[in-house]
């Protein structure tokens, strides 16, 4: 046994043995083999090496280049495989097998981990559809009236769904303010951010079977970071009246790691008090119904905080959308990916999204490196956060990572 | 040589050698074993076997189970296949290999040849929109301010696309009429079709590189009938703010039959004449970049004819509809499926919806099963369309059926 091995972990490390996320790695010696891998402290284990080495079951379903046939393989096989895995970076015998299949964090490049089916966005803070709905519609009321009555949703762009640290290019569009006579063409003046959390299902549902509030941990493996950057500008012009469009496809971003929802056992938080009483697919009253997460998001521009969503503010939980996106009978296929929507707390420095930090370009955020109403060019977005573990212990996600590069003209 | 060869096909049948669709098929000897099928006349050539027998260099690319790798392959390899599928089904020499590789249509069958990557949907039809807008906001402009600027458009579910002659169960799910006090849930009781043109791509494009109007037949390679259900009452109660959800997620019906466009050359057409003028990357005033097609669709109910809705008539292209999608940087995907929107003509019996075809449900429809204003239980919906052949023939299009299933409560 090494001395000062890689699974001795520092005291309280987010990424020790309770954690355990999933993601897809290759090396600089076989930069097109792509492998499951599992983050450990500052490490990836080769999880389908570990597998075989240790004669695991699971040994082929790990031995993939992506992490859909583990999705696939239902909430037993989740159960089993992360057991699997907490012993072999935990006990001590298996040391001199898992040691050698440990990769720095530093030394692998990580992929966007699954194959993306259908991608959905929602709109489930209250906060955020309420600062958005007084921003763009002063006169009226801030939340349409459907707002509390169901969790409004959209599909978005499944393919330009990136891992974190894929560079965002600038999107060009059409503009148009009220007062011109016409749009106009041009790189995005309006680049904004979104800070979301993702959910990833895994086992699928067939087509006319809705998937109750109940069920939603038999189809959900886990959660992501996610960034659903947004042209503000192009969004305005285009959205009436069938909804974003271009202002959102051009890219969405989510970490390389994904977080399994039994890393969150300790995250689990009731939602806020519902308003209006909610029609029985959506009623969440039952306390094992509800799906909410206490997640502490962070939001960094050029490594300056200016955020701090509290995603246990959010209205509607990840466990009402998968009931709410399936009540018409719509399948759930393996590798769909559906986000929060942006998370906004009630305070001014929770807010989300820079439409929201700077009133839509009204109120500059005052950064060391200058003011920021939208987004600059060369400007680097990074999204982290954290939930409480087990025994006082705290779960970090990965992190989302963007920055911007000029428009191609 | 047989004397009464299925390759003898009767005076101008529409499936004729200057058609040659593409499915995917199987057959009750081997219900699992999917092959890739050309249609000619009534029957089905399984095109792997034929290239294999015959020799082609093709034959790995088409004894395949879907449609997939032949649209990644790119234009030259579309167009060599069609080649050499127009001369074995055409040259006598081959008969004697071909014809023991035909089977007839009703003894095979056929499934959604092509896996769908993502699907998205316009509005490109003035006269639906109008048609829409003076239904749904009689007090306001019947066209939002956006729509002469740019091809409406957002994303739907790709995973509930289905093909032709698959059920449709009707979707439950929440509506309210404006004076009730709340939403109720249940069964939609304005269950709606939207006759459209689907349009897929084959050859992906990069992430942050637009597709530009002249590279349209790089990138698409044929169409299909589309069948966009949708329920109104859902529909109408969600869209506000983010646009069309659950009301439209539930079903999406294709033709099993994929239409090459080089099987549509004689149906070019130009558009409409353009009201305002437009953005240069929409711009198609030069006439190769004009991506109009000359179909001529009609909408049957349990075999009555309702509708005659011709394609010519569109506002905007499937061209412009491919460089407007992908001008912010949105990159392709092999198997993107695109909905051109309903098709309306300008005259009453030319709509594509019950919506515009019934007012909303103020006119109902006299039919000789009964009148209707949406659809019933137990209805069947047929969208068939033709379109003009070289030397006077007739391009038929694969139908698209669908028959109303009840709700499952």
């Amino acid at each position: 046994m090494s001395e000062h091995s890689p699974l001795d972990l520092a005291e309280g490390d987010p990424f020790g043995p309770h954690n355990l996320p999933y993601g897809v790695f290759s090396t600089a010696e076989e930069p097109d083999r792509r492998r499951l891998g599992v983050r450990i402290g500052g490490y990836v284990l080769d999880a389908g090496a570990a597998a075989h080495a240790l004669g695991s079951p699971y040994a082929s379903l790990l031995a993939q280049p992506g992490l859909n046939p583990l999705l696939a393989a239902g909430r037993t096989a989740w159960r089993d495989v992360r057991r699997a895995l907490t012993a072999w970076v935990t006990v001590p015998a298996h040391r001199a097998d898992v040691e050698p299949l440990l990769h720095p964090l530093d030394a692998v490049t990580l992929h966007l981990p699954y194959e993306v089916a259908d991608y959905v966005d929602f709109y489930a803070s209250e906060h955020h559809a309420t600062n958005v709905g007084r921003i763009f519609r002063p006169d009226g009321d801030a939340l349409t009236p459907n707002w509390k009555h169901l969790p409004i949703g959209y599909h978005g762009r499944a393919g330009t769904v990136v891992v974190s640290g894929t560079d965002v290019v600038r999107p060009c569009g059409q503009r148009k303010a009220p007062t011109d006579p016409a749009p106009v063409f041009g790189p995005s003046v309006k680049l904004d951010i979104e800070a979301e959390v993702g959910f990833l299902v895994g086992t699928p549902s067939e087509l006319g079977r809705p998937v109750p509030l109940a069920d939603f941990r038999e189809h959900v493996f886990g959660l992501t970071l996610l960034n659903d950057w947004s042209a503000r500008d192009v969004q305005a012009w285009e959205y009436v009246p069938l909804g974003p469009f271009l202002g959102k496809s051009f890219q969405t971003s989510v970490s390389a790691w994904v977080t399994p929802l039994e890393a969150l056992d300790a995250a689990r938080t009731a939602p806020p008090a519902r308003d209006l009483p909610l029609l029985p697919y959506l009623d969440d009253a039952d306390e094992e119904e509800q799906g909410g997460f206490d997640l502490r998001i962070s939001v960094e521009i050029n490594g300056e905080v200016v955020a701090e969503p509290p995603f246990s503010s959010m209205y509607w939980t990840a466990a009402q959308q998968l009931a709410h996106m399936t009540v018409n009978g719509a399948s759930l296929r393996t590798g769909d990916l559906y986000g929060s929507g942006t998370v906004s707390g009630p305070e001014v420095n929770q807010r989300g999204s820079l439409l929201e930090l700077t009133w839509n370009g009204r109120d500059a955020l005052e950064l060391s490196g200058g003011k920021r109403t939208f987004l600059e060019d060369g400007d680097e977005v990074v999204l982290t956060a954290w939930a409480p573990g087990p025994d006082g212990t705290r779960v970090a996600l990965g992190e989302v990572r963007g920055r911007i590069a000029p428009a191609v003209v």
